[in-house]
């Protein structure tokens, strides 16, 4: 654990307990994961015991009541939590972004009851921002704005405590964020998620009717993408898919070595008497090995210099904020491509028998299918290709 | 459709009606895919659909009431139907790979009743051979046999009227393999296929108690892996793979183009107005094109060659069946690679929405990744660079 | 051999000689292909060879003295040629390419003459048409054109007795192609090659001064890319570099074979006793063996479809010649990416010894890669998903 | 720069001069690599370069006059100098590991002169070590030992001071290392390295007849491969590969970048107007990027973890040693993968013209893959499969 400072400045020592562990509840979760990712929904027992763990405050500041654990720590446990479940993990990281969303968008008076309340009362965080669908409206009254309309992909929303939701201003066709309760009259949240993957995400659909939000709900001190310290947000966005793809990827790895070792025949032509001592065999785990070791450091060094930017707040330039987005980029491309090879290719260590329902081994690779979809891999490497070959940092957007 | 000398020397010329069409069934079977997909087990309407098709005698000669298709033409419907329902595109498959085997390992006065049968009665072979499952044992008696044991893998056996089952001899240890009515006594199948691909192939396990089995239904003249006509019946099993296969990735393929033509919309940062004219989205098409167009090639050479060889019977050399055995494995090793790219990476083509549950597009990829495991590709390539480099053939097998 | 309709209309039966061989030569070119690659500059003995070997009238009808092959027949020497020598398939299967295109862009009464004459007198064509180098400019003058400028990449014009050569009308811009004797006054053809790879194509650069071209010297009735059947012209130069490509690998796979079965060593912590038993190097094979298959098919479908094409003259429409076009840019890119691969990893298979320099066994790769850049296969895969994707036929280019 | 204590246990604080810079020698070396790639032989002038500059003594700890750099800062500059020349980096890498080989596997008596000599002499160490070469036989007398036979694989021993050979004993058949002045009465080492690539690496054989080794020149004190530190020895060999490799690449992607910014032009077809802003070439770039920083990073592993093994001498477990053979594995896969597919593609993102004889790009490609068969990456990733699957540590070999 580093110090506080990694991410706020803060001098006061508080008693506050040891932070609570990701591997615990990850132990926990694995026992329902195969059973949960066939039903779907909302995983309402984990999402409590989440709540009960503390982890949710694990990377708010001591002085707010929280943890004050440093991004790398933080997401480390979305890692963890990706092994075993990515659904949780994934809304789990995405709360964890949108308290950084209020930090970095909005002002101090605004964010910190926001920090106090969540350590305190265990307040999840949902999604509604979805910048590319423009159908929610905002219109502006004296002191107060009106949201109306659909929004997409809205990860997490149900059975939360608070909602960063966005808008599009009627006149100006800005795009406004702000951070509201769950429970605010004229929000519909519905239960329509069904993908493939990432079943327990509850991304699905939000309805905003006439929903009233009060200026000081607007995150627009500095707002978003307006400076380079308020564009660390899709950073850490990324960041968090990075963690999510790696750690799905070990979890894969770990169910497939299980496998092998205590379940695979060798093949009849194999000259091994045990399955895992098969050539091919080897080779495949030898080439896995390397993957994940590239993610993994990959994955450190982005974090690593994630937690250097953050520390700089508002003094961060945009050419480091660009070199951080580069070094998350890299590792998002990786992680893609290890963890896509690594969760179908695994089969072939394990042979026929490893496709049973009860395992839903296949889950891995529905998992990280659909959550790497979020924005395409070949955006990122054109971006990487501009950087590497033009010296052109990555320009700030939603995705990047 | 060529001559019926295609696979047997046959010169009578009956009034027999057009050959069947698989695209007809194969549209019919697509409008239900998704749903049987989900719910697994036996797709009774599909295959009483399959009998009235006239489907099943197809690669039967005319003079026993089929229709007399080449192993060519027969493969190409297996194809067809795959591009909509692997499932049964397998158990159908298998259901003429099973006819072969009674050709094949049997007297002409135990194969030709049976030929007559399936034409008129429009029987449906099941599978319950698996060579590799040792559990099922064979005791002679005075002129019978009694079969007593379990069988896994068992695909197509549930719902047919005829049964391909091995056991081994109680005192030589030798494989038997014989053909019974699926209704005999003592022959109990399971409902218990569950593995996440290949849903609707029954492929689950099969209980013989004491089972009787008269010495004509034995299949012993020539019996299994004799000859190298005999043992064609193995290149037979994998040609239909490479044309599962190959179906399986074309209608993967055509999924995802409809969906990037008609759905897809480009990303933000794309200077293309629609997905379809994307950069990037055009290579993918382009290497799937250049995947497929090869093992298109690579399966119709494996097809030809097989039908050269099967028209040669008992005078087969071992050497021309060793060629055509390359051919197979070689078209097999290309079918698995391209498909397995293929079903994972058109989602790069299509987007996260195309995750939707309602499409389960995912199915391509669940259900080529569970076949292509019936037997390791690590081992076809073995055997491909030891004729590559040494000059040698595969040895017979029952996977080779 | 197949009739010579397969190439033009032919009803005269001459007795001519059986078709020259091209494996003889290419015994012959194998012994020196390592020297002269190190040497680099025009390989005339073997120019010679060609020229006495009577390969040079190979494609030409028999009505013109040539041998009547069809370009399925041609090709195949291309690639019997470029197992040992990819520089001399090179100039040689652009002796050909050139002889089609004053068939294609030419009225009979200009290519007739320049059929006969070049099967009378052994002529060996050379190339100077870069359409891409736009520094030749023509001036039209009273029945005649005059040539001046520079042109690069002029395969094969050293030592040729006649030249296509192109430049811009400097009025219209537009591309015009002429047939000229090589020794025309005015024309000067630089020892100036250096490449890495082709070392012995001649792809130097020609300086025109002031060169008079006549009237019926140019080739422009039809002209280029005028209509379908001219359009063959750029998809014959692709279907050369096709059947380059494959030579090559297959070249160097034979010569990767040898080394392994005869020189190389088993590694110390192989369980092999034999370098050509160790399960890696078996897979490598494997590899190698599926790739070549294959391209040959790709190779062979593409071959054949331009024999239809051929065949068909001017009334070959724009829809055919697209196919015939899509059939070849499938197998240009998979013999560019099968072919890349192999000669790169062929040394995982023979070890470090093989690095020797006195066996110049890199000389495949540079080779390879050399004319892979040609042109980029980045925008092959373009072309072929605009096809497979959207139905969009390649667009005739000098290219495509 | 770290402190000395990264190599060894170092009180003294002398004044030393700052260490030398490798990139100077570096921009030197760079001016004649292409002809010094092609003439092949000796870099006399270059090798004394090296020698002038201090960096012979780098790794040397400041009491015996070197500059006492960690293995990571050493490893650093044959990094920088394999940007430029690998075959210098070759000989300048193992220049260290013979300089770590006698402080491994002799007694401070022994080594301690050695060091103090080369530190004031400039002594450069050459190679005549390789162990899978058993023709020289090594017979005892009393007091000193005579080596008699052929060694292969002797990279710069010409033009060394001091020499490591190492023979087999003649009675037990067991490796002995000696280290010997080079011009001692007997050596005779032949000009005849010639391969494809790494040309001035003088790779070739040495002669030894009847050479007297003195008793206390014998590397007997632990020896070799006898205790987890002395068994350090091939791990770092490794790791100068890794370096060798990481720098290689990075040379050929400079290279390239530059071409593509100062040279190359846009493909007709593509939109964009110069060619770093073609889609498929920043596509590249980005893979390139993503790789090379990949092995970056892992190579950073495992030179940090290999500089943690050394500062624990003797008291190194083999469980610590096995790990960061693990890590230097990992490290050398990558750099070996990443580093063939940068060499060869390069060429797509710069053109034909780029395959210009006198910028010799090729020798990227050359010198990567003749070296990356010092021994065979499949071994390096059936070692890997162990570790991963089975957790078994590398066993200790010359090679791993």
């Amino acid at each position: 654990m580093t110090t506080e400072t990694a991410i706020f400045p803060d001098t006061e020592t508080l008693a506050v307990p040891a932070p609570p562990s990701a591997k615990t509840l990850a132990a926990e979760f694995a026992r329902t994961a195969v059973e949960r990712d066939a039903a779907g929904g909302t995983p309402l027992a984990e999402r409590d015991a989440l709540r009960r763990s503390g982890l949710l405050s694990l990377a708010i500041p001591k002085r707010y009541g929280g943890h004050g654990a440093s991004w790398a720590e933080t997401l480390d446990t979305v890692r963890e939590l990706a092994q075993v479940d990515s659904s949780i993990a994934h809304v789990y990281g995405f709360h964890h972004l949108l308290l950084a969303t209020v930090r970095l968008f909005a002002r101090p008076d605004q964010w910190e009851p926001w920090y106090e309340q969540t350590a305190r009362k265990h307040w999840f965080w949902g999604n509604a921002l979805n910048p590319l669908d423009d159908r929610t409206v905002v219109r502006r009254f004296d002191g107060w704005y009106e949201f109306s309309g659909k929004k997409s992909f809205c990860s997490g929303a149900l059975d939360s405590q608070m909602l960063i939701a966005s808008g599009i201003d009627e006149h100006s066709r800005k795009l406004l964020v702000a951070a509201v309760p769950t429970a605010r009259a004229g929000i519909t949240l519905n239960h329509d998620w069904n993908a493939f993957g990432q079943r327990q995400t509850d991304s699905g659909s939000a309805l905003f009717e006439k929903v009233r939000v009060e200026e000081n709900e607007l995150l627009r001190d500095p707002g978003p993408l307006t400076t380079p310290f308020s564009s660390l947000r899709p950073l850490l966005a990324q960041l968090v898919f990075v963690h999510l793809f790696l750690g799905l990827a070990e979890g894969a790895f770990e169910q497939a070595r299980h496998y092998t070792l205590h379940e695979a025949r060798p093949w009849h032509r194999s000259a091994a008497k045990r399955a895992s001592e098969d050539p091919y065999t080897l080779a495949h785990y030898g080439e896995f090995f390397v993957g994940l070791e590239s993610v993994r450091l990959l994955a450190r060094q982005a974090a690593t210099r994630f937690d250097e930017a953050w520390v700089q707040g508002p003094t961060l330039t945009a050419r480091a904020r660009g070199h951080v987005g580069v070094a998350i980029a890299t590792a998002k491309v990786a992680a893609t491509r290890v963890g896509l090879d690594l969760t179908s290719r695994m089969f072939e260590t394990t042979g026929a028998r490893a496709t049973h329902g009860a395992l839903a081994l296949d889950r891995f690779w529905r998992n990280l299918r659909t959550q790497t979809l979020h924005d395409p891999v070949d955006y990122k490497l054109h971006e990487l290709g501009d950087w590497a070959l033009n010296g052109t940092l990555p320009e700030p957007s939603f995705y990047s």
